[in-house]
């Protein structure tokens, strides 16, 4: 068994500014190779607090991930510091430098003297080139050690942690089954599985983005031995998860209706009150959506709602603008605009402000159009602004997937 | 100064299937002390992890806070482990000893014997009532050295944590200020503040979301003091990167819109083709933009950008739909739809499909209306879908803020 460590260096980190996330994203994708992480460790941009670390860590650990510090400014020390902890000269890298200097050249950036620190690394060194920014990270090992340096921004990190990873050995195999669930709670799902015998693997239930991640894995000499246990487990998961699963692999549910309505040819238009434009930016941020998304309007207002989408003076009186029927005509005006296949049409109150006993906080309406029905369901999330946008947002790709799903009588 | 660290003990942080939140938490607490946090160090319930991760931490601090591993489980070893690295016997307290099982009586829960645990505390220790939960807290010192031990749930270690701090002594006082930029790279404000003498001050610069932070801060005995020392960095600072500051506090450039907006009573509308509902999602993720946000649209396809916007036939065909003129004649009619005293309109090609030799990824234009004056703005971001949409709606937020600074005369 390899035993692995992160170090995370940033002053953002250790005063408390910015959440460190990249210790369990990079935990989890060791954890595939078979490594065990032992420690996660998160210090200053001090040469005397870096070095001290990696002294720590290389005690305990035979592969350590640094992040963070590889920049062109004055606090971005990790290159230094992992080249005097292993008492290896810094040396210029010819390719990096012509990069560097292209990628300047393409932008019309100024190439200001300090970033030519980034062309620098250990000598010996592997370089793993950074696709999305200019600070390439690189390998060192000395002896039993091996030490990868990753740059700071979430992006770039997990693009050049992909890259690092194909130079690790693999500790045996790993086998994972992933299951993505919208519409329950993290405890209602324990519930749920918690007579399911995951003997001989790993199970895992993680909340996040208003979806849950269930995740079955085990290490094996060989994958077969490894998937067998995993899928006999995974089985007895989906049987009993079924109304909320939406994926059974990393995806968002924007990126599931998308590819639904690419590979059926199907168009679709939005409407959005209270989510205000969320809805369609998560379709539009799938590339390649235009072949699908129509368009949308965000129709805040009530004069809007009725010029742009012919709601009636008449129901936003009578029923208020979050109501089944104004919901209604929104979809169905939403239809004469775009005439798209599927319309989705959301209006609620997201708060804090707007709720009222008979209407509170969190009741939302969504309206439905698909190839000539109409329905509205009615929902309450009970939530702050941010999570009830978010879960009408969500609840409504979720109707769109199960209707395509149940009209194509499709498996899942 | 004194100098801390933060110990998080758990097999569900150290795993990944838990994001470590604490120490986040536990530093801006004890910041505001006037403590420095060192180190953040994550270790599994393993013995040995905890005592080498003791005898490194208090190696380099005079206060150690560890959370979890204090409840009655076998998992639950850090009482133990910071007896033994302190040399201390585990002492039962008769105090501790009623107040669990009352506890248990009250609830008619049955108290089986591994919940004695929680009674046994390292001699000499202060012990601090646990008000959520029935692991109680316990603070330890040995020369000039004090550990405390915090119970893992969040709640239970917030409410702790408060009360174990009065224990402490505060370390004088901490003045910060912050500056946020949008419109330039972490490099180039390196470069414009690089000659900024900040003797005396902790300076910070982090990118992350499309903007960059600069914080300021300083360490005083009195805040006078401390004061002092910050703002004279801070007007130097402010000197320097003035064309790209949007706000001197943590906001976003929506929050910054949506507040000029109400202050003034102006009202706006947008419509977005390559953005695809971004920037209305981020106006209407601010509570109260209802007083301002009239509505949107989100054109993506040019037959709704003629029906909608009315933009001609003739434009898209000779112009193209990413233009000067497609995104002047989006706007003109954006204000005939919303009648709203600004408008914005973005279209632009996010990628990664749709570029030409000519109009490339990233190309993006934008119009803005304001009070019946019409401008559009052309931009080439050069990077991936994902930056360039945040990069166009953060750039039209700018050019919004910037419009109403000018137009009111606003320091600022």
């Amino acid at each position: 068994m390899m035993h692995a460590a992160v170090l995370s260096i940033g002053t953002e980190l250790i005063a408390g500014h910015t959440l460190n996330t990249h210790a369990q994203y990079i935990t989890q994708k060791l954890d595939d190779r078979g490594y065990v992480v032992d420690y996660h460790l998160c210090c200053d941009d001090s040469k005397a607090q870096v070095v001290k670390s990696l002294q720590f860590l290389s005690k305990q650990c035979d592969l350590i991930i640094t992040t963070g510090g590889l920049g062109p400014t004055v606090d971005d020390i990790t290159r230094d510091c992992i080249a005097e902890y292993l008492g290896l000269p810094l040396v210029e890298n010819e390719v990096a430098k012509r990069k560097l200097e292209d990628y300047f050249k393409r932008r019309n950036y100024k190439l200001t003297d300090n970033n030519y620190k980034q062309t620098y690394f250990p000598q010996g060194a592997t370089i793993v080139v950074n696709g999305c920014g200019t600070a390439d990270s690189f390998i060192c090992t000395a002896g039993k050690l091996t030490i990868i340096a990753l740059p700071g921004p979430p992006r770039e990190m997990r693009h050049v942690l992909e890259r690092s990873l194909t130079h690790l050995l693999i500790d045996g195999v790993k086998y994972s089954k992933t299951l993505k669930l919208f519409g329950c709670g993290e405890s209602t799902v324990d519930d749920m599985i918690k007579d399911v015998d995951s003997a001989g693997t790993q199970l895992g239930i993680y909340a996040g983005g208003g979806v849950i991640t269930i995740r079955i894995s085990a290490h094996g000499d060989t994958e077969e031995d490894a998937k067998v246990r995993v899928l006999t487990v995974y089985r007895a998961i989906e049987q009993r998860v079924k109304p909320y699963l939406y994926a059974t692999e990393e995806k968002t549910l924007a990126q599931v209706v998308v590819d639904l309505l690419l590979a059926r040819g199907l168009t679709i238009g939005v409407a959005e009150s209270c989510t205000g434009g969320q809805l369609a930016a998560q379709l539009t941020a799938i590339a390649g959506v235009s072949g699908a998304f129509i368009g949308g309007v965000v129709t805040y207002s009530n004069a809007q709602k009725m010029r742009l989408l012919g709601v009636s003076d008449k129901t936003l009186c009578e029923c208020g603008a979050v109501s089944a029927e104004t919901a209604l005509e929104m979809v169905e005006g939403l239809i004469d605009l775009t005439g798209s296949d599927i319309g989705v049409a959301i209006t609620g109150i997201a708060g804090p402000g707007g709720g009222t006993a008979e209407k509170p906080v969190g009741l939302v309406y969504i309206g439905i159009a698909y190839k000539g029905q109409f329905f509205v369901k009615r929902y309450n999330f009970k939530r702050d602004r941010i999570k009830n946008r978010q879960y009408a947002t969500l609840t409504a790709l979720k109707l769109v997937r199960d209707k395509i799903v149940e009209e194509y009588k499709l498996d899942r």
